[in-house]
């Protein structure tokens, strides 16, 4: 047992199979559920993610806090939290976003933040909510933690503790390093995605492109699939670091353009082969 | 028996799987390869794609010639062929583009062009190569055949039979509709992936990037690992229709950069939910 209680803001894919995992793995006594959208809650209930529906006040009594939710209702959730938090108690986050999860949790928790442990897992999918939710969901998986300067050790011992309990691999990066790498290998892509799905979809004869489309596109747009409020809120809350890659982005796809609108076939050809090689690369490193 | 001799131009993948499957279907009694590679040619006899290896003479007495290779060898093999065309015999090709190879089958075959037959098959796959030549590879998948205006109407319908032989569903498309349609639904997702790669690859910490890259980028990036040669000639033959995406694009993506950096939540919203649905539409049109 590494935690009696558990409580979970946010019973849908992310704090659901963080749920059902570390239950299976003996690590937690009783889960708590806690949110605004009772229909979820009772469906997380009735799939055994959770054993009681609490409130506010009920689950800030927990030894651990697990915030699973559109990183734009941090700061109201941690609020409401607040004023109820145990002594001793630890709140940690699954948002994709840290820097403005860490100073949302400064300007709620005060001195207690202390006891936040930003968190983010690298596991998902286009499914959500309780349904969706699996034991194994993190098994192999990353989790980046990212402390912040005042940090109490023993919060991230147990939140670290926690994710491994659950199947993950646990690595620490520095908060706007984590913001400045997602926004690159994860936002711009999402972001990237809907935006081409969206352009084609505004053409008012879309209907013969889509016609045509096929599994080259299925999987450059597969996470054009995901919740749009969640990336609504990813896009926000890092705004700086995404504004950044969309620059470079922008500027590396006016350098093709150019290469192609002069039909410069060697420059063509080192770009593609680069590209490729590299791609070749980081999936071998990801096998190992 | 549709065809008794069938001459492949580039025994890997695309020309391979068609002869694999003709065979199986019953639909040719002998398999001629021919092409530049005689290593390939060697493997696709081992692994019995082919019947029989001929020289260029050779591959034009077949009574339908298939050319599978990177469009921008069309022009040059159209020449090889020309002079010892048999009478009668039907010229086709899988190319991805398919205005710029009308141009050259117009310029080597003269009156014989008539008997060109140019096709698409919309399959693929980034492994290539006879080795990975499947009879299976074209079975419910897409041909678009684009006839131009001086197409002999039964090689079109011989060509037409040879696909449904081999398990495609075969329709026709005017051939400059035909490259516009894919410039936005193939030509620019590969572009815009093998960009997203190499922008990351070039970058001095490209390794902190790539560390934390999971299934969304890799699903995004998957049409980057395809051939960069084959993604060259395609880049140079279909110019005038991927430079108009391209613009198309960019300017999508600066006005999503524009509601990022104004922090314009609605306007997100909307763009991600419309990507989604229109995602969503897609994927039930594919079911069905």
């Amino acid at each position: 047992m590494i935690v009696e209680q558990l409580a979970i803001v946010g019973t849908g894919l992310i704090g659901g199979s963080f749920a059902l995992a570390l239950k299976q793995a003996g690590a937690v006594r009783e889960v708590l559920g806690v949110g605004r959208n009772p229909e979820s809650l009772k469906a997380a209930l009735e799939r055994g993610l959770i054993d009681r529906i609490v409130d506010w006040a009920g689950a800030a009594q927990a030894d651990c806090i697990l915030l699973a939710l559109p990183v734009g209702d941090t700061a109201a959730v941690l609020q409401r939290l607040a004023p109820h938090l145990k002594a001793g108690a630890i709140v940690t986050d699954a948002g994709s976003t840290k820097v403005g999860v860490i100073t949302a949790a400064r300007a709620a928790l005060g001195a207690r933040s202390a006891d936040f442990v930003p968190g983010h897992p690298i596991a998902g999918s286009e499914q959500s909510g309780p349904a969706a939710a699996r034991a194994d969901l993190y098994q192999g998986k990353r989790v980046v933690l990212t402390p912040h300067a005042d940090i109490r050790t023993d919060a991230l011992a147990t939140v670290r503790a926690l994710w491994e309990a659950a199947g993950a691999q646990v690595e620490t990066l520095d908060a706007a390093l984590h913001d400045r790498v997602f926004a690159a290998v994860s936002h711009l892509p999402h972001l990237a995605a809907f935006t081409l799905v969206d352009e084609l979809a505004q053409r008012a004869d879309s209907d013969t492109f889509f016609r045509f489309a096929a599994s080259g596109f299925r999987d450059f747009t597969r996470i054009a699939g995901s919740s749009p409020e969640m990336w609504r809120d990813i896009a926000l809350a890092n705004r700086e670091a995404l504004l950044a890659e969309l620059d470079a982005y922008l500027a590396a796809l006016q350098s093709l353009r150019q290469a192609v609108e002069g039909s410069d076939a060697g420059a063509l050809l080192e770009l593609f082969s680069r590209a490729r090689g590299a791609r070749e690369d980081w999936m071998k490193s990801q096998d190992s």
